[in-house]
């Protein structure tokens, strides 16, 4: 008995030789509406599903290969009796290969203005049946996703009469990526629409960008992943010049980028280990690298700097002057960027528009913390001057740069400021008291007239003392300690103002 | 005309009594294999698919509803001329209400030694298709896949004479999180066997664990889910005692697990803000705690409590001598428990034994950074005694004991430790020197005799000249910097032993 394939595809590439190869091997094909046309006007022998089922395509297609005479063909086990006895009662012939993809929904949903209504017409019920049937009989039956695959099936079918089991297993896998990143999407769609924030089930789907030389640590494999339906910020980032991004660089990239979003105004961030070590804000985006640059010039060293104007050859040449592991800004002067390119090991990257609403996610073990990103700013309205000073507008003006930068330090963390850029920053921390005394020592004689941000309120006044001595004058916290009156009074009495923001903002 | 219900389930809770409800509601049931069984031996008026379809079961059950007299009456759009047509021609009645859990394909991978071909037997073909078809369909017909959903189904057609279009949808996304849990399940299985770490497409489902009050910060909403297949560590330890966890108190827990596990010793980790603040190792849990609460007497206010052994009363006395947020412990005396209980605020978890092979993850804009967890133990064989000084017993000791914290502590990190204590950690810095200084500062005059971890190179001599001046006397670091010789040379020098384990730690 010749074999048989079904074949149902929404995108036709290379489908037409492919069809040929496989009657060339002596495969009958079976195929539906669209598929058959093409096939068929190209000469090929194909039959009609309706042709198999002895029923007609109905209901504008939603129902037609939902049908024991194709389901029959595809789960039947073909050593097991009683399978083989209703093949041959029902005049049912097994189907050997299926090659099917489905209705665009993802395609559908990224539309603009796409409603609902269009959405839902396009989720696809007979082709994942299809799809599933086949690869559980995957004993049998080759199920083919994606066109990537002809070549090799025609090639074993060449070399072997069959695919190879194993080549089969491997496909079947395959296919319920294939069905599970489908409804996957369907489902996140239809939560989204249902208001469901966060609902009883959580699945997430993501398709591989590249393979890492490594992860954090050379022991670790890793992969990086991007959103299946719109990617942003670091994932959508061009790589003008260097070697491919490492785990650790994406990591830090991400974190740089975060940060820099904060700002309108020419900005930018240097940045190590997931922290800032240099923030700076100017009226052009070379005297913004340079106040970055001059916050910490030692560690800014293999670091990242994002820049959020267009660099220009002066910002370039400054740039080059250091070793950088990555450079990261929206655009770059065509002579700009060959200044750049004589570091031959410095990965150049533009940086698109564009933005998602996503959760973030920490994983530990045997779970996942799921919550909505830390996308709050500060409302001017709620904002509490809590002493006797009030900050001048020019501390004002540090005070809300230098609370935009401890957002993006790893907790317990202080942010010291002075002319919009950072000049002390204390990171990572298992007290408050800590990273002040850090802030302090990094800032050494720019502590003097600087203002203080801190992630989390203060516990106790010791923050504020610390601060007076060294002639820190304005301070950025969000308050909410039992202990809040002491440290008040203290500033009150160093004749340092505070500001209130009702607002915390750990990252860990 | 009557209404139509399907019903297939798998797990048969309250199945009847919703079914009785049905029929008294002028349903007509129509069911399949063992469901039906019941129902009509229960009295119940219902109605064998093969009566419906006039085509039997066949292959074992393989192959049942998939046919067109089922499909196009799940799919119809009533109120579509043609869908009307077809519906009259084929003699298709429309279901209205499908009710259907799969076939238990997670239980069935869960069970020990459980063979492929039991695994793939158990993916349900039928199921899904139906479902998915109901819930395509949701402006008219009602899909169930959760006992819990049958009351509300059941008072809304009372109520409305029929489920109102906003719970149709609803249940219909609900579906889909139900298909998508599931082929995701099955995919993930299949790709483990065949052996791809890292495949093209990444699926995840989690089941939610409780909604948190809040996220990261107050204004961040979130929830905590759990691995679908098998929890351990934080996501399954028991609370004894307490308020719930926050998202913090969850993810400090977990670091704080993650870095006891590294001990087979009696060994206590205290921890804040993911960080540790004192660990220790010692013959007995009593003699830990107190060496772990000494290392920083202040930090650990607030913090999380980890022990790796039963609490007894007298270390219990110690525990509430303190605020503490969290103690974690396997297994704690009946009387510990008790004085632990004392502190109406302390929430007490109990830590299961447990290992499941996870990816770490690492959420970034549009994407995920995807990884093998940090897991390598230290290889005695590949370390390298660099110096002319050799580590004494006592010091290599400590040096495997400051590992095994650096480990856990966030880059870039530095540990001190002196008779299986921590006496000074410091986290999370931009640079090698900072975080030395500040474990040296936070050491003060424990810092004499103490040994040095470092989870990164040297990349100049400068630790190793500042760790002399402390009275540091033995170092271990990956090794791998161009200047690693300097800092040999400097160590050699000062009479300091130095060992490279080849092995880099970096956590952020």
């Amino acid at each position: 008995m010749g074999k048989r394939a079904l074949i149902s595809v929404s995108k036709k590439t290379s489908i037409l030789s492919f069809a040929k190869n496989l009657n060339l091997l002596g495969y009958e094909i079976v195929s539906t509406g669209g598929t058959y046309k093409i096939l068929k006007e190209n000469g090929l022998n194909v039959i009609k599903v309706s042709d198999v089922t002895g029923f007609p395509e109905i209901m504008e297609g939603r129902v037609k290969t939902l049908h024991p005479k194709i389901h029959g063909g595809l789960l039947a086990v073909r050593d097991n009796e009683e399978h083989s006895k209703a093949l041959k009662e029902h005049d049912i012939k097994p189907i050997d290969i299926v090659v099917v993809n489905l209705y665009p929904f993802k395609e559908t949903i990224l539309k603009e203005n796409v409603s609902l209504e269009e959405a839902i017409e396009n989720i696809d019920i007979g082709g994942p049946s299809m799809i599933r049937a086949a690869a559980k009989n995957n004993k049998y039956v080759t199920i083919i996703v994606d066109p990537e695959d002809y070549d090799r099936v025609i090639e074993e079918i060449k070399e072997y009469g069959n695919t190879k089991e194993e080549t089969r297993f491997y496909l079947a896998a395959k296919a319920f990526g294939h069905t599970a990143l489908y409804d996957s999407l369907i489902y996140n769609y239809l939560t989204r629409i249902a208001g469901e924030q966060f609902p009883d089930v959580m699945t997430f789907a993501y398709e591989k960008e590249q393979d890492m030389r490594y992860g954090e640590n050379p022991h670790q494999k890793a992969a990086f992943y991007k959103n299946t339906l719109k990617s942003y910020g670091i994932s959508d980032c061009i790589k003008l010049q260097g070697k491919e991004l490492s785990f650790n660089n994406i990591n830090d990239a991400n974190a740089a980028i975060e940060l820099l979003k904060e700002f309108r105004e020419a900005a930018v961030v240097a940045l190590k280990h997931t922290n800032p070590c240099g923030v700076a804000v100017a009226e052009n985006i070379y005297d913004a690298y340079i106040k970055a640059y001059e916050c910490d010039p030692v560690s800014i060293f293999g670091g990242i700097v994002a820049l959020n104007r267009t660099v220009d050859v002066k910002t370039a040449e400054e740039l080059i002057k250091i070793f950088l592991e990555i450079v990261i800004a929206p655009d770059f002067e065509i002579e700009a960027l060959e200044v750049l390119k004589k570091k031959k090991n410095l990965r150049i990257l533009r940086l698109k528009e564009g933005y998602v609403n996503e959760y973030d996610i920490k994983k530990v073990e045997g779970g996942l913390l799921v919550q909505e990103k830390d996308e709050i700013d500060l409302n001017e309205d709620d904002l509490k001057i809590v002493t006797k000073k009030v900050p001048s507008e020019k501390e004002m003006k540090d005070l809300r740069f230098a609370w935009k930068v401890v957002k993006h330090v790893k907790s317990n963390a202080i942010v010291l400021a002075k002319d919009g850029a950072t000049v002390g920053i204390g990171a990572g921390q298992v007290n408050r008291i800590w990273p002040t005394k850090q802030a302090i020592k990094h800032a050494g004689d720019k502590a003097n007239g600087s203002v203080l941000a801190s992630d989390g309120f203060f516990p106790f006044s010791d923050v504020v003392k610390t601060a007076k001595e060294s002639g820190i004058t304005a301070i950025i916290q969000p308050g909410g300690s039992i202990k809040d009156k002491d440290s008040i009074e203290e500033a009150d009495k160093s004749n340092i103002s505070m500001v209130f923001t009702g607002i915390r903002h750990f990252k860990h």
